[in-house]
C-alpha cells in the first residue's frame, strides 16, 4: 500500500509537473476530501485534473469535516479537527487494495499550510501501515513571485511566509521581507510605507494582481478583494511585504 | 521580444511543470550563462532539458563573470558581479530578433536566491525593451520537504527562508522554523538541539538525505557533506531546522 500526496499548484492545470501527471497516470484511487463549503471552481477544477491525468483511478471520496473557525484557541480547534479529518481519512484509505497506490491532491505545494501530510501520519499512527510519497508542487508563493516578476528574498536577505494572523499582532522581528498566507483581514493596512505585491486567484482566470506603496494601493486592495470574495463566494489571496530599509 | 525566466526545478528533468514545457516547446532562443567553474553535470542537465523540450531553439551562450567570493563586503561584491553579468546578457539579450522570443533556465524556482530576474531588469533599465515572463518552478525547499515528507511550517506558524550566512550569526528572532541554504559552514552545528531534515543535491541520483537531532546527526551531515563535496567537486545542499518550543 502506498500513498502519494500529489501537489497541482495554484490554479492554472498546467502547472502541475511532469513527475506528477506520471504519477497521477499509474495510481489506482483518488482520494477526494469534500468541503461541504467548498467553492465549486475548485472541485471542478481538481476534478478536471483527475480526469485529464488520471483517468484510470477509482475515485474514494470523504466529507471534510468542519473546521471550527469560531474557537478561540487556534491551535487546538486545528488539532480536534485533524483527528476528525484523520477518522475521515482512515476509513477513505481503509478503500486502498494490499497492492494498490493511492493519491491525496493537495493545492500548491503540500509543504506550506496544509495538513494532508500529518493528516496520514495520524492515519498511520492508528495501525494502518502504508508508504508515503510526496510530489512537490508550485505553490501559490511561487506562482505569485512569478507574476509579479520578483525574487521573495532580496540581496543575500532572509524572508518569511507567516499567516495574517501574526502579521496582525506586529511585523515579525529581524526581517523585511515576508511573505503574507491565510489572511482574511487585510492586516497589511497597518503598515502604510511597506511595499505590497498582492495577488488574488493567482494563476487562474480571476487572477487580480495589485503593486505599490500600501499607503497608495492598500484601499484599493481592500476593496477588489472584498468585492471579488463577495461576487465569487470566497477568495485565496497572497502577498509580499517588503518594508523599507 | 519577449523573455521568459524559467524555473526547471531542482535537478530531477520530470520536476519541470508542464507549463514550462509548453514555453520551451515555442521559444525561439535558449540563453545559457556558462560558469567557467560550473559543473560539468548541471550543465549537462540543462542541455539534456533543452534537448529534450526546446529541440528547435538555438543557443545562444555568455560567459558568467566570476563572482569575488572573497570580497568582504557581500552585497557590494553580489551588485558588482550584476553589474558585469549584466553587461554580458545585454549582449546575448541583443541576439534576439524583434519578434522572437528568448528563455533564461534557472534552477529550482526563479523567485528564491537567483538573480536572473534582477539582471534582466538591470538589461532593460539600459535602454533594451523586452517583455518579461516568469514561470515558476520547484524550489530546492519543495523538493526537501517532500524528500522528508514534512511541512515547513508548523500549525498556524511561521517559517523564515534564510542563508547560512546569516544563521551563523545567530537564530533569527521571533521564529522557531528555518530553512537555510547557501550555507557552506554548517552553520547548523551551533544548534545541537535544533531537529534538522537536511538534504544535499536533492531530486537527483546522487541525493543525501540525514534527519535527526542535530546533536545526534550534526557531525555526520558535515561528513558526509565534506566527502561528497570532494568526491564530486560541488554540492548543493539545503535544511529545515525547527527548534524545541
Ligand atoms: C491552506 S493554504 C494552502 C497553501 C498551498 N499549499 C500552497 O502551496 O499555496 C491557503 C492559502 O494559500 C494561498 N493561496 C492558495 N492558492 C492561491 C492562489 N491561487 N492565489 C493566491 N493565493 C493563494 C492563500 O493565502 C490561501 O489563504
Ligand atoms: C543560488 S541558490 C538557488 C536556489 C534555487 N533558485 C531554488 O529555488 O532552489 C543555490 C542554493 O539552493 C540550494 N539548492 C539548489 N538545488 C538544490 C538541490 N538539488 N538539493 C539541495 N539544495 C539545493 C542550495 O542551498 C544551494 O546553495
Amino acid at each position: 500500500m502506498r500513498i502519494e500526496v500529489v501537489g497541482i499548484g495554484a490554479g492554472d492545470p498546467d502547472q502541475i509537473t511532469v513527475q506528477a501527471v506520471a504519477v497521477l497516470g499509474r495510481v489506482d484511487v483518488v482520494f477526494l476530501l469534500d468541503k461541504a463549503d467548498a467553492a465549486g471552481e475548485l472541485m471542478a477544477l481538481r476534478e478536471a485534473l483527475i480526469s485529464r491525468y488520471a483517468p484510470q483511478a477509482r475515485i474514494v471520496r470523504g466529507a471534510d469535516p468542519d473546521r471550527d473557525r469560531v474557537s478561540p484557541g487556534y491551535t487546538a480547534a486545528v488539532d480536534d479537527w485533524r483527528t476528525r479529518r484523520a477518522d475521515v481519512c482512515a476509513e477513505m484509505v481503509g478503500e486502498l487494495g494490499p497492492d494498490e497506490v493511492g493519491a491525496f491532491l493537495v493545492w500548491g505545494d503540500p509543504s506550506l499550510y496544509d495538513s494532508v501530510i500529518a493528516v496520514l501520519e495520524d492515519v498511520r499512527s492508528r495501525g494502518t501501515d502504508f508508504e508515503l510519497g510526496v510530489v512537490p508542487g508550485i505553490s501559490s508563493v511561487s506562482a505569485l513571485a512569478a507574476k509579479h516578476a520578483t525574487t521573495l528574498n532580496q540581496v543575500g536577505g532572509a524572508v518569511q511566509i507567516t499567516t495574517g494572523r501574526r502579521l496582525a499582532s506586529g511585523w515579525p522581528d529581524g526581517v523585511d521581507d515576508l511573505v503574507v498566507m491565510l489572511d482574511a483581514q487585510c492586516a497589511f493596512l497597518a503598515y502604510p510605507d511597506a511595499e505590497i505585491r498582492w495577488g488574488a486567484y493567482v494563476s487562474t482566470p480571476d487572477e487580480i494582481l495589485i503593486s505599490g506603496r500600501v499607503s497608495e494601493v492598500g484601499e484599493r486592495i481592500r476593496r477588489e478583494r472584498e468585492a471579488a470574495r463577495a461576487s465569487k463566494g470566497w477568495i485565496m489571496d497572497t502577498y509580499l511585504l517588503r518594508r523599507p530599509r
